[in-house]
C-alpha cells in the first residue's frame, strides 16, 4: 500500500492509551489485564488500517483481537474509528513482528492471524518475508499450546514460499484454499485489500498452520 | 479417462517380458537386473497409456523408468510404442500401488512420480487417493534416502489435500508451483491429460516431497 505520511500521527496514538499500546513491552505477561473481559487473544500482524481487526473483533465479542502494525501513519486510521465504535476487544500496538518475544509471554497469544503480508518478491529478502524461518520461532513461543496460524494472501510466490516454508518448519497444515472465494469458506472476513484484488479476479490463497506439539 | 477395454491386452503383456513385468513379485529386490545398464530407477505411479514415461526415458538415458499401472487396456498402449522405440531404460509395470511393498525392496526405488492421479474427490473414498497417509509410508519404504517425489494435477482439492498430508505426515516440500506452465518450470514432461487440460486453461500444480531422514 502507498504510505501517506502522518506527520500528527503519532502523538494521536500516544494520546490514546485506552485504544493502543505504544510501548507494547511494559504489557508482556499482562495482556489479559488490558482487556475488559478475560479471554482469548488474537493478534493480527501487519494490521494496516485495521479493517479486519474491526471487522473481527466486532463479529467475535468472545476474543480479544490485538492489531499490530509498524506504521503510527496506517494504524492511525484504526483509532479514529475506534473513537466512534469504542471496541472494548480490541487494541491497537505499534511495533514490529521481529520483537514479538519482546512483547508477549510465552503462549499468551492463541491465534495469529497474517493478512496480506508483503511478499518481498526477491529472493535475498527472502527473510523478510513473515512466513519465513526468521519468524516462525517467535511465533512458537507467544502462541499456546492449541494457537495456530491463519495466513491469506493473494500473492501466488508467497502463498509457495510458506507451504514450504512452514512444512519445512514441521508446521501441521490444515483447510488449505488455493481459491478461497470459490471454496464457500464459511464467515472470511475480508480485508480492504483482500476486498479490491478479489474484485479483479485475483486468488485468495488460504492456510490454517499449527505447531506441532508431540515432537 | 473413459477405460476401453480391450480383452487382448493382458496376453499380449505377457507375451513381452522384454517390455513387461507381469509377476513383479518375482523382480522385488532384483529391479536392477532387468535393465541393460545399472543406473538409479525411477517409479511413475498411475502411468497410463506411458506418454509420459516414454518421453522421460528418450529425455533421460542415464535413468531407468518403470511405469505402473493397473489397468492391462490402457498400459498396453506403453507396449505397442515400445515394438517401434524398443527403450531398454523403460519397463512397463501390470500392478497396483497398495501393493507396492511387495513390488519392490527397501530403498530401491530412487524417484516417483505421481502426475495427476485419480482425485477421488469423496470425503469417503479419501484413503484411496494416492498422497494419502495409506499410501505414504508405502513410497517412504520403496525409496532410497535421497529419493523423493514429484507430484502434479490440475485437481485442485486433491491438491490442497495433498499439501495437508503430507505436510502433516512430517514430509519436506519444495519447488511447490501453484500455476507450472506460467512459472517457468525448466523441462516440463507432459502427460497427454496433462496437455488437454492446461491447453483448456487449467492450471496445474506441482510439488516435489522428501520424506525426513533427520528424525
Amino acid at each position: 500500500m502507498r504510505l501517506r505520511h502522518k506527520p500528527w500521527a503519532k502523538n494521536l496514538l500516544a494520546a490514546h492509551p485506552e485504544f493502543v499500546v505504544m510501548n507494547p513491552e511494559d504489557a508482556k505477561g499482562n495482556w489479559e489485564k488490558r482487556f475488559k473481559l478475560a479471554q482469548p487473544i488474537h493478534l493480527e500482524i501487519g494490521a494496516g488500517k485495521g479493517r479486519f481487526a474491526i471487522d473481527m473483533a466486532k463479529a467475535h465479542p468472545n476474543i480479544n483481537f490485538i492489531a499490530l502494525e509498524v506504521q503510527p501513519s496506517v494504524i492511525v486510521t484504526a483509532l479514529q474509528q475506534q473513537f466512534d465504535l469504542g471496541l472494548e476487544n480490541l487494541l491497537l500496538l505499534v511495533g514490529n513482528a521481529i520483537n514479538l518475544p519482546d512483547y508477549f509471554d510465552s503462549a499468551e497469544i492463541d491465534r495469529i492471524y497474517l493478512n496480506f503480508s508483503d511478499p518481498w518478491p526477491k529472493k535475498r529478502h527472502a527473510k523478510r518475508r513473515l512466513t519465513s524461518p526468521n519468524f516462525l520461532p517467535l511465533y512458537q513461543k507467544i502462541l499456546s499450546i492449541k494457537g495456530d496460524i491463519h495466513f491469506k494472501t493473494d500473492n501466488q510466490g508467497l502463498f509457495e514460499y510458506s507451504l514450504s516454508s512452514m512444512a519445512n518448519y514441521g508446521m501441521l497444515l490444515n483447510n488449505i484454499s488455493l481459491d478461497l472465494h470459490q471454496s464457500g469458506w464459511p464467515e472470511n472476513i475480508m480485508t480492504e485489500y483482500e476486498e479490491k484484488f478479489s474484485a479483479k479476479g485475483h486468488r485468495i490463497y488460504r492456510l490454517e498452520a499449527k505447531f506441532r506439539t508431540d515432537v
